[in-house]
């Protein structure tokens, strides 16, 4: 019988892996340059007071097997929470034992036991392997809307404009 | 000359006011049955002592005039934080006053002092104003990414499934 699959909250010392992952992440959508980030950053940002992330690892026989890195939204139209998962890998030699599934399920599980009533992500629209997957799961495209976003520099001038 | 429009943090006596635009929004943009939200849904998650979100209020001469409405996220791309607008809101009256535009650069202008560097929304398809709107600002359209979600019931249903 293999190894169950256990998961388990991210520690600060597991920030090396985490980094790892989403580059193995990057390069699995070939976005591999985008990633500028470094285990610092996470360690800072993820793990402070103030985390502006919570992360959940998944394991199998002791060997790291999957992340999914999620943070809190809100919905105004229906006053209550919810959760916005920015990442999730899985290991490739660990594909076929749903880890990826169960580590949504659980982010889900978590979010409504904190009175949460939806989960949402993106999802490059090439990436039809992801698309599949997450439709499979019932989390659907969300066709009538659309992101819009500013960012690096051109965010910087936007917020440095002296206002009138 | 104009009074001029000033800005300010929304506060747990202005409930009401925001619940009322973001009334006023959902029938602006036909989705006003879809707002299930009441004033004491923002007061318990926006105004204790975890807000789930923050808010940032126009007025001119002392009246309302606008809303942003926000929530902090994380690129693990880039290692920084961002800001989430959900909502962003200009009373008609005051329309041609720069107003929607003035509280997007504040929100930005707060999430670049503390550490951001992008800001996101998500928008309607179909409304090619707001969207003209963004663009404009150089909050442009993220085209090779869509959004997926699950909600509600079906939510419920994902999330408690039981664990292998």
């Amino acid at each position: 019988m293999p190894a169950p699959v256990t998961l388990r909250p991210g520690r600060i010392d597991d920030v090396e892996t985490i980094h790892g992952a989403l580059l193995r992440l990057g390069t699995h959508i070939g976005a591999h340059q985008e990633i500028t980030s470094t285990p610092d950053d996470l360690r800072r940002y993820g793990f402070g007071e103030k985390p502006a992330f919570s992360t959940l690892i998944a394991e199998i026989g002791g060997e790291f097997a999957g992340l999914c890195l999620h943070f809190p939204i809100f919905s105004t139209w229906m006053g209550r929470p919810g959760v916005y998962v920015q990442d999730l890998y899985v290991e490739d030699r660990f594909r076929g034992r749903r880890v990826g599934e169960r580590l949504l399920r659980r982010v889900a599980k978590e979010c409504r036991a904190a009175g949460g009533v939806y989960l949402r992500l993106s999802v490059d629209t090439d990436n039809e392997t992801a698309k599949a997957f997450y439709e499979k799961l019932g989390i659907g495209w969300s066709s009538y809307e659309q992101v819009q976003k500013i960012v690096g520099d051109a965010f910087f001038a936007f917020a440095d404009t002296p206002e009138e």
